[in-house]
């Protein structure tokens, strides 16, 4: 029997709309759907894409322990182990990621572990990064220009380190590391231009400057955009 | 009379599959389509979504001269004054990206020309950095690793420079820089791992070890991801 296909798919940042018909047509074909979740309750990934998911799919939901670290190796070569009886079954799994599959997120561990005989095919989706600036309405960067997407979980000297060079940043995962953040970005004279974007295409979407925004209030999916110059536009 | 909207929106980075939902309803309803063009011939961001176009909406070509550096200033600043009079008479303008709209393109000079009476939605899309990955199916990144994103076209010391400290980059516009970007990932020791993506999501799509690649045949839109320690996955 014909292996069964993993799809991994990329379902943008959290507006359903910025689902890209490819992941739709996947979704809505696929035997089989998967997703991460936290260890208890929603996945979040599965909600951008609830309303399609009407057809009775059987559902595999990967739990991971919502604690800091990388997630153990035995929950991805559990999950791998599943899909790769789906897939020898001849059935295809469609593994819905927030954002895109490749760039950070569980799909890379999903497919570490996963055995080669598995057929793997990638769909790209908007990522939170350009959702960010798409919020915030401001150029990434043109031309010639670098940028480096930087998460803010790294220890504040590393963080310090990545930053000090820039021509422009997306700095992520802000949540809790934010005081920390925001000092590194003072040093580095980053600070007063530094935009700040909750929750990009969410409706609970937020864009402020960064300088004014009270730590207390800042949530896992929140973003930086810094640029050494300020805003091209 | 209620300004019209300019939207700027992503069209992902060449398969129309790839389009969101947003971007094709977006499309649909502008009353007018505008999008870069070159001097003579085709528009590849009109090419993508040419079968959506078939209900005679007026079109804007903005043509920028195909050759290096920053297209000359007028051409936005006309291309701006015929937006802005669309958007005065009340007519909503799509302006075509390739891609995304804020990350490289034309779009940034744009909004930079653009009267700040017309107000501006920003539709995300997918970009040819994820979709490069999703063809050569190897993660970019996770967890805390930094990814930078630099352009071929950088000087070559400056090309080195920003490459000398990565965890993970992609090198994007190759073209006739490519010789040029060989020789600084040998000297770097990131040659041996390095992959090269031509035309991601197109039906010319090619991947392959980026040291076996011959200069000659490289086109503009073609990429390296480059690891500090090989693939993730």
């Amino acid at each position: 029997m014909k292996s069964g296909l993993l799809y991994g798919i990329g379902l943008g940042p959290g507006d359903p709309e910025l689902l890209t018909l490819k992941a739709l047509r996947v979704l809505r074909s696929a035997a089989v759907v998967a997703y991460p979740a936290p260890d208890s309750g929603d996945s979040f990934a599965r909600g951008i894409v609830a309303q399609w998911l009407d057809r009775g799919q059987p559902e595999i939901a990967i739990r991971f322990p919502m604690r800091p670290g990388p997630p153990p190796q035995e929950i991805y070569r559990e999950a791998a182990a599943q899909i790769e009886a789906v897939s020898r079954a001849g059935d295809d799994v469609a593994y819905l990621c927030a954002g895109d599959p490749l760039l950070y997120g569980s799909f890379a561990g999903l497919l570490a572990a996963l055995d080669s005989s598995v057929p793997v095919v990638i769909v790209p989706g908007v990522s939170s990064i350009t959702a960010c600036a798409a919020a915030a309405g401001t150029a990434l960067v043109q031309r010639d220009e670098t940028l480096s997407v930087v998460p803010a979980t790294l220890p504040e000297e590393e963080l310090a380190a990545a930053l000090a060079g820039i021509e422009a940043a997306v700095i992520i995962k802000l949540g809790r590391h934010f005081p920390k953040l925001r000092r590194v970005l003072q040093r580095l004279g980053l600070l007063e231009t530094a935009i700040y974007v909750e929750h990009a295409s969410w409706p609970s979407e937020r864009v402020a400057a960064l300088r004014a925004i009270d730590a207390e209030t800042v949530p896992y999916f929140a973003t930086a955009l810094v640029r050494r110059g300020g805003a091209i536009a």
